[in-house]
């Protein structure tokens, strides 16, 4: 039996999850998830893709979360997808290296058809989530470092091929080897373009890729192959290392509750929270004034600043992606808040701090990620900080009430969000329809 | 300047084409691409597609050719692009190691917007056509063999790319830098999927991806970036060489005309076309019985099999990238005509010869590509042919003739073939959205 003929086995059969823990790391994922979107519903770039949707027309039949109205599954998917991961305010996911949510939960949302009248409740729901999430991690580990590091952005590359089996297990199609060929074949997403819309378009285009697969493979289409082949498969063209461990204890624990998901609270690169938090902590403790400072040191483990691909950002969408940008900000006490991130220039005092900056690794012995933050001043002072598990990240999580705050900010009607928080608190033994259509007009 | 805004330079500044060679060749293959198309339209496969189009529904704008309506865009560049390329019976050529017309002819009849008042002239959509296939034709130089042997199906990942330079240069758009960025970020597309009906989707998506790219950034998406980044574009992920040799002497001469389409008279793999004309001769010349034979060696230039995946093939389907299936059909004097690639199980008289066939590789001093097929009798007679150039390749071209029967046998009507054979030869003067409207629902 191949391979991604046991995977797919693997993913059908499990039955629906009732861990407490699991389904509470899924109900805080789906929470997250609609603080991320609903906050950038109103963004130009939205409108953009907004725009075409209308433009281009079709059958409405799936949810354009947050905009009042309904679109066709795979817009829908592209939409949604886009929106989560606009401002990079959506969860990470280690294993994945990237954005697991932005991708699968989109791609959910977009296959649950309203125009029918199958009933669909929010334990397999949930569940759909858990695995779609596993897929993604098991491939990631499959894959990293290598494959991000050669420059593939994982969230894209991956998000398809754990789209679809989260799709075919929430709607028990029977045919998810092949829609795993087909997402696979699809699969695409370059690092390069980061610092553009494109890279949160990646997550749109992943979730759509997913609805593609099923549409056509319901239209009798078939895609009879083996994904995982050793030779040509997925993981021999996109990375370096085997398959061996896709299958693994499968549904002994699950990737969504251990290492699990990371929240963020800001707008930028998780990889970047690294430096933020060591920066905050020397700001709060030491107010530096912009002259006073010779240089900063920034000190990394190994790879650890791959995602930070401009060490010299010229313009401020780009700081997102640069630990530079995040730490002197930081460090300054500036904000950085969603507006920061725009297409002007990088402020003249932030490039010149900016110039003095310099990256370094060092590789500890049990290959923690951290990283620190060493500002040397003019008269010879310095100062560190050192950061393993920035906030947000699982082992230093936010709070229910935090993760509630971010929704209700995103929202911005405290009734509305206090009963969505509820109400997908208690998701598991209600019909998603249901739910979709009381926030269909209201969100 | 990056190399990605030079090649953009280039492309977006060449001049409309008026030697009568390219144009000529350009001709050729548009008539080809009618005829691979039109063969197709009524397959089921191409029909389940089409269903789907119809239940997405959306705002036409484009022809489905051959289907007597119109899509939206990114449907049609879908459609099109599957059926042109579902018989494998469209062109190929040897730098892209693909098919390139049936992505950038789909992508650019697709871009067309039928609904719109602005004239497009033949010549400078043939010129377009030109600057599709060289554009495809340098990348697969720069990728190649590396890029295909590890397991890319190049038709797949470079047509996107290709064709939206193709549908810049058509329409004047001033964007091409960055549709290079947002289809490349889109490549993808695997060969371990010969065999099934995706590999002819392969080419719609590619069409596709070409359309959606030009879409967002017409409703102001950026994807301001340089695709060909020495570390992190294109080339550095998908391949292993540099990208060189993109820029030089653009435009004296041309990728259509030199080394040229390969166009088929056949529908299975154009790398299978040596060892089937090999056989055809020796079948020709001795029409051997099938106990007779002991051994039959094929024999290939290296890597000259790449494609033909199924040594053993188990369904007809396969039989498609099988050389040892077509080898032996021919030996055999067995017709290989459309219907024989079907699902069905490959008969068993044909899997016992199969089972005599083994591969070898010889390479030759001039590095030219061939095939030889070698039959050794139980009477430990033996013979053997030896093809540089198979029927339809670019030295051994068909007449145009030749053409106008394969359009003729897929129009069906002999009326109707001739005007539109004439019609083609008349492009370079006519307008296109004319052209298209007398067609539309003829066809």
């Amino acid at each position: 039996m191949t391979l991604s003929r046991q995977l797919a086995d693997l993913v059908m059969q499990t039955p629906e999850i009732d861990n407490k823990d699991v389904i509470n790391a899924a109900k805080r994922g789906v929470i997250d998830f609609f603080a991320a979107s609903l906050h950038a519903i109103n963004e130009k770039e939205t409108m953009k893709i907004k725009q075409w949707i209308i433009d281009e027309g079709g059958t409405p039949k799936a949810w354009l979360l947050g905009h009042k109205t309904k679109a066709t599954a795979a817009q829908a998917a592209l939409l949604n997808g886009f929106q989560a991961h606009l401002l990079d305010y959506d969860d990470v996911h280690a294993d994945v290296r990237g954005h697991p949510s932005a991708v699968i939960l989109s791609a959910l949302f977009a296959s649950i058809d309203l125009t029918s009248a199958d009933k669909i409740y929010g334990r397999r729901f949930l569940t759909a989530y858990v695995i779609g999430i596993e897929i993604m991690a098991r491939l990631g580990q499959a894959l990293n470092p290598s494959h991000y590091i050669r420059g593939w952005h994982s969230t894209a590359t991956l998000g398809g091929i754990a789209a679809v089996a989260a799709i075919c297990y929430l709607h028990r199609y029977d045919f998810l080897r092949q829609a795993f060929a087909l997402a696979a074949t699809q699969a695409a997403g370059l690092r390069v373009i980061f610092g553009t819309p494109i890279k949160p378009l990646h997550a749109g285009l992943a979730a759509q890729t997913a609805i593609r697969s099923i549409a056509l493979l319901q239209n009798g289409l078939t895609a009879d192959c083996d994904f995982l082949d050793p030779q040509k498969g997925f993981i021999a063209v996109y990375g370096e290392k085997g398959s061996e461990l896709l299958l693994d204890n499968w549904g002994s624990e699950w990737k969504i509750n251990n290492p699990g998901l990371w929240f963020k609270s800001y707008s930028y690169c998780s990889a970047a929270a690294y430096v933020a938090d060591a920066a905050n902590l020397l700001f709060k403790q030491h107010q530096f004034e912009l002259q006073q400072i010779e240089r900063i040191d920034l000190i990394f483990s190994p790879q650890g600043d791959s995602a930070l691909i401009y060490p010299r950002p010229k313009f401020n969408r780009q700081g997102r992606f640069s630990a530079e940008y995040i730490a002197v900000k930081s460090l300054l006490g500036e904000p950085l808040d969603f507006t920061v991130f725009d297409d002007e220039p990088v402020s003249p005092h932030i490039t010149a701090l900016i110039e003095k900056c310099k990256r370094s690794y060092y590789e500890e012995k049990q290959s923690q990620r951290f990283a620190a933050v060493k500002v040397r001043l003019k008269n010879d002072e310095f100062f560190q900080q050192r950061i393993e598990h920035p906030q947000g990240s699982p082992k230093n999580p936010y709070s229910d009430q935090a993760l509630y705050h971010k929704l209700a900010e995103a929202v911005k009607d405290e009734t509305l969000a206090h009963q969505l928080f509820e109400d997908i608190y208690d998701f598991p033994d209600h019909e998603i329809k249901t739910f979709i259509n009381k926030y269909l007009i209201r969100l």
